[in-house]
C-alpha cells in the first residue's frame, strides 16, 4: 500500500503526548502546529484533558469526534502499542511514532517493535518510525520536529526532498539549508522503519510534483530486493543522492545500536547504487553539497569547464580539483579572448581566467557572459572573493541575471565570514549554489555530470 | 640574512602610494595603520604631498627625516624599482611590495622582477612580495592587507602562524579564523618571493615564541635544497602543515600564471614533506581544520578514541571515519560503565556512547569526564547536537572546564545555523576546535596522531 498523502498534507492532526511543559517533546511538536503556519485542525491528546497552548485536549483519539488525518505519537515506548491500536480504530491513515525505545535497544525492544508491526499489518494505517523525528513539509507547515525553531531553523519552500534514517543528521541539514536560504519540499526522518521504509518514501517522492531531487541518509535497507526494484524506476525520473553510513565494522556496530539496522557490506551497497543509477555521496557534507546543485542548476551537456576567479590561489586549487575530477579546462579561443580586450594587462586570460584582486562587477559580467554564451564551455565555476575592495555588492544581481539568461550550469565558490555569507546567501536564494572551497564546488559540478543521462 | 623583526614589530611605517580615495589599495592599507590599533609612527608617501587621513604625506621616503622600519609599496609595477632603490638608500630594513605586474605576467614581468632582485641583493633590506597582500600581526596590529575590515575580519591574538603564496587563500582563512574566534600570531602572504621565500619565513617562525603551529599554502618552492635543510629543523620544533597547490598539470599551469611558480611533481613534493616531517593537508579546508586542532589541544598519546554523541547518526558517521583513519574504538569497560548507572536505559553505552536526543549538560559532564579520566581512551570526540531541547547552554562551560582539567585532546563536532554557531564559537575561543562534520573532526585528531614524535 502506497504512503498516504496525509503524512504531508493532513487536514487535521492529533499530537498524542502533548505537554504543557516547554522543552518536552510533546510540547515542542504541539507548538509547531498550534503556533506555526499549519492551517488544519489540531487536537492535543493527553490523559489530563487540560487545555494546552489554548487548545482543548482529549484523553484519547477515540474521544475526538472529527476525523483525524495524521497522528503523532510521543509517549513512552511501553504504551505505544495500545495508542497505535486506538489510532487504527479511529481510522487514522497516517501515524508518526517519534518515541524511542524499540529495536535500537536490543532484544526486548525488538519484541516491542514486532508488536507494532503486527498491529499495523493489514490495516489502512501507515506508520513512520518509531525512534524518529518525523515529517517536515515546507508548503503545508506539517512539522513534527521536536527541535524548537529558536535552535533549529526551518528552510523555505523548495524542490529538494530529503529522507533520513537519523533525526540528528537530517535536521541539521535542514538547519544548514535554512541558513543558506535554500528551500525544501519534504523532509522525512523515518528511524527504525517498523512499517514505512526508505523504498516507500522514494516511491512517494518520485511521484511528488514538488520534488525534483531526492537526497537520503541511510544506515540499513529494510528490504534489498524491493529497494532494487523500485529505486531503479525512481532514479530514472529524478536525481537520487544517497549517503550510506555504517560502511565499516565499527560504523556498522554503531548503526545497530542506533536504528537497529544491519548495515551490510560497503561494496555491495556501492555496487547496487551504481547499478541503479543512484549517486553516492562519500561523506555527509557531500550529501548537502550535491543536493543543492541539483536543486537550482541545469545539467551540463559536457565536461568542458571554465573557471573564473578574482583570487589566483583559488583558481589553482580549482584547476587541481578539476583535473582530478577529469574535467577538461580548454583555453579560451583567440576569438573569445578578443571580447576581453578592455581587461587590464595583468588579468590572466587562460583557464582559469584570473580577473585579479581589483576585479569589479562589470569585469565579471563580461567574462561570465561571454563564457556562458560560447560553445567552448559546458559549465562555469565562478569564484568570488567578495572581500576585494573594487567588487561592488551588485555582483550578486549580475550573476543571478546571467544564470537565468543562459541555460548552462553555474556554480559559485565564496569563502569568508559575515560579509561574504550575506552575499552568498542571496545567490543561494536564487538557485546558485555557493561552496566555501573550490574543491567542493568542482565536485558538485562533477556530481551533475555523473548523473547526465 | 635572516628576516628582520621589523616586518612584524616596526616602530615606524611608510605607505608608498598612499591614497585619499577609499577603495584604492593605498588608501585601505594606510587606513589600517592610521585608524587601527598600530602604535608606531605612520608616514604616507604620495607625490602630491597632501594630507591623507589627517597625516602629512611625503613625496619620497627620502624626505622623511626620522627612521623608517617598514615600507609598504603599493604603486604600479614600472616605478617599483626606483621606489625600492629609495627605500634602500633610506636604510629601511623591511619592505613589502604589494604591487602586481611581475613574473606572474610572463617574460616582461620576469625581467622587471629580476631587476628588483638585483637591486636588493647584498643590501641590508629584505623584501616580501611583489604580488602579495603582505603581513598581518595580531599583536602589533601591523596590517598591510588591502581588504577592509568591514569585508574581511581580522582574528584576535593567538598562536597559529600562517604563510601563503596566495593572498586570496590566505586572507579568507583569516576571515574564517576571526569568525570562529580563533587567534593568530602572524600571517604573511609572500607572493612571487623575489627575495624573502617560504623557507626564510619558516625559519623566522620556528624561532618566534608567539607561534606554536605553522600552516602554509604554497604553489612552488623557490629553492628546494635550502627548503629541505631548514624545514627539517623547523618541523622538529613545531607542527608544520602544508597545502601544496598546483599538483596537477592544469593546476600547475594556473600556478605559473598566478605567482610565476614552477609547481613541480606532486609525488616529489609529498615525498619530501613526509621525509621532513611536515604534515600535508589534502585540501584547503583541511589546512584550516588541522591548524586549529594543533593550536588549542595537547597531542594524544595513543589511538584509542572515545566518541560521545547525542545524535546517533553522527556517531555512526564518526565511527565509520574513525575506522578509515585506523583509530581503535574500544568499548567502555564494565567498571567505566558503572559510572553511568544513572543514565536512561535507552542510552547506548558502547563506543560511540549515545547519550540520545534528550541529553543534558549533566549527562555529558559525567560521560566526558569519566572517559577523559580513564586510561581506556587517549582522546575524545564530543559530538554536540546543541539543538535538542534538553541541552542547556551551560554545556559550553562544562566542556571548557573538562578540557582544561584533563590533559587529553578533546575535539568537538557541531553542525547547524546561528544557535549552534554561537555556542560553537565560545568553545573555539577557549581552544576547543569545533568541526561541522564528524568526518572532519576525526581527521583533525588523526592529524595530531600523525605528528606525534
Amino acid at each position: 500500500m502506497a504512503i498516504p498523502k496525509e503524512f504531508f498534507s493532513p487536514e487535521s492532526v492529533a499530537i498524542i503526548g502533548a505537554s504543557r511543559h516547554p522543552g518536552k517533546i510533546g510540547h515542542e511538536i504541539l507548538w509547531n502546529f498550534a503556533r506555526g503556519f499549519y492551517k488544519g485542525k489540531v487536537f492535543p491528546i493527553n490523559p489530563s484533558s487540560e487545555r494546552i497552548l489554548g487548545l482543548p485536549s482529549y484523553k484519547s483519539v477515540l474521544n475526538v469526534k472529527e476525523k483525524i488525518d495524521l497522528a503523532i505519537i510521543a509517549v513512552r515506548a511501553e504504551i505505544v502499542p495500545n495508542i497505535l491500536k486506538e489510532c487504527i480504530r479511529k481510522k487514522i491513515p497516517a501515524v508518526v511514532i517519534v518515541s524511542g525505545g524499540f529495536s535500537e535497544l536490543g532484544p526486548a525492544g525488538k519484541l516491542l517493535e514486532a508488536e507494532l508491526q503486527k498491529i499495523v499489518a493489514g490495516t489502512n494505517t501507515r506508520v513512520i518510525g518509531p525512534n524518529c523525528v518525523g515529517v517536515f513539509d515546507a508548503k503545508t507547515s506539517v512539522d513534527t520536529l521536536f527541535l524548537s525553531k529558536s535552535r533549529l531553523l526551518r528552510p523555505p519552500v523548495g524542490n529538494i526532498s530529503f529522507i533520513s534514517q537519523s533525526g540528528a543528521v537530517g535536521t541539521t541539514i535542514l538547519d544548514w539549508l535554512a541558513e543558506s536560504g535554500i528551500g525544501i519540499s519534504k523532509f522525512i526522518s523515518y528511524g527504525n522503519q517498523a512499517d514505512v521504509d526508505e523504498t516507500d518514501l522514494l516511491e512517494y517522492l518520485a511521484n511528488d510534483r514538488d520534488t525534483t531531487v531526492i537526497a537520503a541518509y541511510i544506515e540499513g535497507l529494510k528490504d534489498g530486493k524491493k529497494f532494487m526494484r523500485i529505486a531503479k524506476k525512481v532514479a530514472k525520473k529524478k536525481p537520487v543522492i544517497f549517503l550510506k553510513a555504517g560502511k565499516t565494522k565499527q560504523g556498522s556496530q554503531a548503526a545497530s545500536s542506533h536504528t537497529g539496522s544491519l548495515a551490510g557490506s560497503a561494496e555491495i551497497y556501492s555496487g547496487a547504487f551504481k547499478q541503479i543509477g543512484i549517486l553516492e555521496a562519500s561523506n555527509w557534507e557531500e550529501l548537502f553539497d550535491f543536493a543543492k546543485v541539483f536543486s537550482g542548476q541545469p545539467m551540463p551537456s559536457g565536461n568542458k569547464l571554465i573557471i573564473i576567479t578574482d583570487g589566483g590561489g583559488f583558481g589553482v586549487l580549482a584547476a587541481d580539483e578539476a583535473e582530478k575530477q577529469k574535467f577538461m579546462l580548454p583555453m579560451p579561443s583567440a576569438k573569445l579572448k578578443s571580447k576581453f580586450k578592455n581587461f587590464p594587462s595583468y588579468a590572466s586570460l587562460k583557464n582559469p581566467i584570473d580577473l585579479t584582486g581589483d576585479a569589479d562587477a562589470e569585469r565579471y559580467k563580461i567574462a561570465v557572459e561571454e563564457c556562458l554564451k560560447s560553445i567552448e564551455f559546458d559549465a562555469a565555476l565562478v569564484i568570488l572573493l567578495f572581500q576585494v575592495p573594487t567588487l561592488e555588492k551588485s555582483i550578486d544581481d549580475v550573476i543571478i541575471n546571467l544564470s537565468r539568461k543562459y541555460k548552462k550550469p553555474l556554480v559559485a565558490c565564496a569563502a569568508g565570514s559575515h560579509y561574504t555569507q550575506k552575499l552568498a546567501r542571496k545567490l543561494e536564494e536564487h538557485g546558485i549554489p555557493v561552496y566555501p572551497t573550490p574543491e567542493r564546488a568542482v565536485k558538485a559540478i562533477k556530481a551533475m555530470l555523473g548523473f547526465k543521462k
